[in-house]
């Protein structure tokens, strides 16, 4: 039933295996509310749904995907995993595996936040860590794969973890709809780009006059380069950035090929912006949120989502913060 | 339906109160989630469910109460209501009144947390600050409704704010039935002791198995000690606690009736144990606790409340909490 698509030829995934997706998840994955801030949104003169994905397990919305593409490998007889990632990613894999009984190898930065290391571990996984500045994930990942006979699950080039993502989206329209609610734009934080793609994909499906958005770090917007020029490309050098999750070189091939379609538009955030939404979630919505994971919010709350007159959702997408880092959100105003 | 009691004569409530508080609160209160951490229950040897009312409209379980009183006065006809209060019983009357497009006076201590005075100006009300020291609340309350034609909407004493409180109960078992699992125990913060109260007729009616905790803050155990002597008698005096929102003097009339006969025991929290489950509640379930609301948990973590092979559910009762008194939490182990 899959499309295939651009340089690559491997099939995208397509609305249906996003259904297909929440039926694997259900009562497996869970189910976040939406959260609303009369204050917050008198203050902005819209309505501003939040989907807070750090309450989901493992602290981000990457259990979604893992699950999803996990429990398929198991099914087809793969008795571990192996995965690399900035620490997200990582917990999903690690959780799901070990709900799905089967091994787990995750390649992690060195410098990744302590608790997203510590939680890994914690969900039984094997950690190897590796210098981001010096050595290639993707080459680490393959090899362990390959020497111990693991599936590689990838944290967004795979059609079964954009997916499983997408049951954000299909969540969110579920609940609006039962609000009574038109939705102009959702919103969405853009690493590799593989939430915001599945989202897409159940929006363009069951709300297709809703806005999709995505939000990259400043200095971090190979999405928003790539889909300027036609083309996936890296973002430039020598930038730093709070947001640990948000920090890929370059869009997946897949998610390239679908937010190139179906994004209304890519904006970026600063560092500053982002500990000021931390500190929105954390006063007004009593979420704690990742810097990565409040880009969204940081868009809205920085006009550059337009909210007046409207009614727009961000997804909070990760809670995997250190406290050093939440006390700066603290002290920002 | 409801039967009298004590020496007030009074009408209690019941069960079907809560019943009716729900239908009111469908649409208009937040259902909050369970959130559990199976890296927290993996610590704790047992199954610790969550249930976040730091979530709920206004940061704290207080609306439900709030909205099922005050909706039923403007039924039967009130233009306004007063109340006296630490600060959440005062952000849910006045979110409520501002839904039901009535006026509110809020009578807050002068050293209530800033983010709660702000917030429930912020909803609309008029706030009347006092001098928690030499002024006596309840009487300032009473000064300003009778003159100003307001009904006062109690914070405890009132048997409809209790109905509401107990939907918190009501969900839980929901949920908890909903998840194929018994309730061994529910642990919730005491005050006044509105919220164990609803939470305790709630579960005597769908799940008389389940134990129910309260928790006070040390030197603030006027509950448990009016439980252990038989009659309501006040704290002790010279302590002081970070627990703003739990520091009743003494327990109300409605409330110390019902938990009198229906709590299983009442325990208490110092402030080092709160911060550390504010902290944990940080981690493990990215929510935002204050002090008061993070009491339950805490009697959890320190054991006081038996977790190993069992399962329980604590109340998060509010996130409404200044980012100084968090930044302590963040820092404690």
């Amino acid at each position: 039933m899959r499309v295939s698509f651009s340089e690559t030829d491997i099939p995208l995934p397509v609305y249906a295996d996003i259904i297909s997706a929440a039926k694997r998840l259900k009562g497996k994955a869970r189910r976040t509310p939406l959260l609303e801030s009369k204050l917050l949104n008198d203050q902005l003169g819209g309505r501003l749904l939040i989907k807070p994905e750090c309450l989901q397990l493992g602290g981000a919305f990457k259990f979604r995907g893992a699950y999803n593409a996990i429990e398929q490998l198991v099914q087809h007889g793969a008795s571990g995993v192996a995965a690399y990632s900035s620490g997200n990613h990582a917990q999903g894999v690690a959780l799901a595996a070990s709900m799905l009984g089967v091994e787990a190898v995750i390649v992690m930065p060195k410098d990744a936040p302590k608790a997203k290391i510590e939680n890994t571990r914690g969900f039984g996984a094997e950690v190897v860590l590796y210098d981001r500045y010096f050595e290639v994930r993707e080459e680490i990942g393959e090899k362990i794969a390959t020497e111990r006979g693991l599936e590689l699950v990838r944290p967004y080039d795979n059609a079964d973890v954009i997916a499983g993502q997408g049951t954000v989206g299909l969540e969110i329209i579920e609940d609006v709809k039962e609000m009574g609610l038109a939705l102009d734009a959702v919103v969405a934080p853009v690493g590799g780009g593989g939430l915001v793609a599945g989202m897409a994909l159940a929006m363009g499906k069951l709300s297709p006059r809703t806005q999709i958005w995505g939000v990259e770090p400043q200095g971090f917007d190979d999405t928003r380069l790539s889909i300027k020029s036609g083309a996936r490309m890296p973002h430039g050098e020598g930038e730093s950035s709070i947001c640990d999750s948000l920090l890929a070189n370059i869009p997946g091939e897949l998610t390239f090929a679908l937010n190139h379609e179906l994004l209304h538009d890519i904006v970026t955030v600063s560092d500053q912006e982002v500990l000021h939404a931390m500190h929105h979630a954390f006063h007004y919505l009593k979420v704690v949120s990742e810097p990565g994971g409040a880009t969204a919010l940081a868009a809205v709350l920085a006009g550059k989502v337009q909210l007046k007159g409207k009614t727009v959702c961000a997804v909070i997408s990760g809670g995997n913060v250190d406290g050093e880092i939440f006390k700066r959100a603290l002290e920002s105003s």
